[in-house]
């Protein structure tokens, strides 16, 4: 077994703290690394305080991570020892259900093993994530994180990009369209990067007007006050795809009346208690889908780092200290970060 | 102007009666139809009853119109007298927006004039519909009906059957596809029919297991009591496409956990109050789509008729005199109709 060290929850009810745990044997075809950094994903707190009722303690949080090849199985051809490498939301899949074979491991219809709190399959422990100091995964789960990029801002990729990345490419955005991003965080700010770098013609939807000069800065051609009906009615039926972010319940039928006929928005946040029951009418006038999308496969998030490595796009950070995780998890309720905290893993030696 | 005789309602309480009224004088591009046949839509009754606030009275409802050609307009080209024609939901539209030049009326960015209770636009006044002796209709507007087709049986496939085709054609059903059809009405019979015709396994979805036989004898090859959890549990995941017809309010998550990965659930009837609100992870887990669907456009209204002339596919009817249409709208209130009344115009002269 290999020696871990990193933070975690030990019960819903206590603040994150230093542990000490053991993951599995490094076998032929896995790749283990030393975590550099890690992004904070609001999933790790709802994981943390097991707000989704499916926590098993202790859990190790972490599903955005950047880190430095140590060692390979003898059947790992793709990467070597040096190399930086990242590792997303899915450690492992079944590799032969339809799903999977299609490259869509995050629909896996025998469930995708998460990075955190999954079954971990070989060992017959849980997968243990990345506020720690090194993690080995199946090589097929590991990306390969271009050189150009900062590894530190390039770390939220791995959920944050993918999240939004996906839809936006599954929905065929590009130039000489116009698409909305509802919320402006940390899939919100990837949205727009995204979606401005595809060439469309960026919105951001938000109820702060405060945000309006950084939803610019972040590459939106417009930024459009969502509690404002004025302005909304002006956009009605002008946009191909809107990528709602927003987990909180809210209405969709006004972000609905604003797509285009045929247009589609994408929900990739589920809230805990169900958004207004959208109108059908607003569906049935003018033939809109509302759609739902989960992360993205291997080969397309693969894809995606590969799209920010000639862009030179990464996330927008507050580089934190792991110490300071419980903190950062209290600011990230009151949405007081910009955009997502990266925890400097180096930081776990001094804890 | 020209003198019609038809039945109407005068205001939301009383009951439909025989009434006299005027249309507009032929015009250039004008077919005039003397009507044969008018099927009878749920949209009849809540327009007859203004249920929807709109209703301009006195109103002539329906938009289900077979008839015989008996005078054109002299620029008329494609339609001589004698000729057998249809009249579906709408007589007009802009014509020159986006929709229109993508021959999709039916999503007209000016609104497209409705059969009845429209604003007619050349004179002035309203459009009266289909329960009457005659119509005069823009050429654009009027359908061929195959010589094949019974036209009583061919009436109701003027909404109904384009209502259900035009979604299964969008989502692009055939074979190999595993179709769901929920609710056995008017549109639910004609969703079976069609579906079947384009060679999916069908599949209806009712609460009533009296309608077993029937739906197979339609078309369906299989049957599921949608209030039976188990029956529905040993489909999920594996629906390409689920055409939603039940209009009244009722839970969507039980459909759209039996669509497989990528799958799309059209609704084609709005509630008068909101379905309970779809769990947005049934949508992210698995990529799935809700959308709407609003009856087709004229040339999609075409293809549907010929594609239902080549098959012999007629709606199964009950005929009935226009004196008894008060009486039907009561019964068709209680779905006590298989599947759809159509009214022998001739009965008229009798009134």
């Amino acid at each position: 077994m290999l020696a871990s060290t990193g933070f975690g929850a030990t019960s819903a009810n206590e603040p994150l703290s230093k542990l000490d745990f053991q993951r599995r044997d490094l076998r032929p075809d896995d790749v283990q690394i030393d975590i550099l950094f890690c992004g904070v994903c609001h999933s790790d707190l709802h994981t943390a305080r097991n707000e989704w009722g499916n926590t098993i303690y202790p859990v190790v949080p972490g599903h955005e991570i950047i880190g430095r090849i140590t060692r390979v199985g003898n059947q790992v051809t793709r990467f070597k020892e040096g190399d930086l490498a990242g590792v997303g939301c899915m450690v492992d899949s079944c590799q032969h259900c339809s799903a999977c074979s299609e490259g869509l491991e995050q629909y896996c219809e025998n469930g995708f093993v998460g990075t955190y709190n999954g079954e971990e399959g070989h060992s017959g422990g849980m997968t243990y994530g990345g506020y720690s100091n090194n993690i080995i995964v199946r090589d097929k789960f590991v990306l390969r994180i271009p050189d150009k990029l900062d590894p530190a801002g390039a770390a939220p990729l791995l959920c944050a990009g993918i999240t939004t990345y996906s839809p936006l490419r599954q929905w065929k955005v590009g130039p000489g369209q116009k698409v909305g991003i509802v919320g402006l965080g940390g899939l919100g700010h990837m949205g727009i990067k995204l979606a401005h770098a595809m060439g469309a013609h960026v919105v951001l939807f938000t109820t702060s007007p405060g945000k309006r000069e950084d939803a610019k800065r972040l590459g939106a051609d417009d930024v459009v006050i969502s509690r404002d009906a004025q302005e909304m009615r002006a956009h009605r039926n002008s946009f191909d795809f809107i990528l709602n972010t927003v987990a909180a319940p809210h209405p969709l039928d006004p972000f609905i009346e604003l797509l285009k006929r045929d247009g589609t928005m994408t929900l990739v946040g589920a809230p805990a208690t169900p958004h207004p029951s959208p109108q059908v009418f607003n569906l049935i006038f003018g033939r809109k889908r509302l759609a739902g999308s989960l992360i993205g496969g291997i080969a397309e998030t693969q894809e995606m780092l590969d799209f920010c490595g000639e862009r030179d796009i990464v996330s927008d950070i507050e580089m934190i200290r792991i110490q300071d995780i419980n903190d950062a998890y209290e600011r990230m309720l009151k949405s007081d970060v910009k955009y997502r905290f990266v925890i400097d893993m180096a930081s776990l030696r001094a804890a």
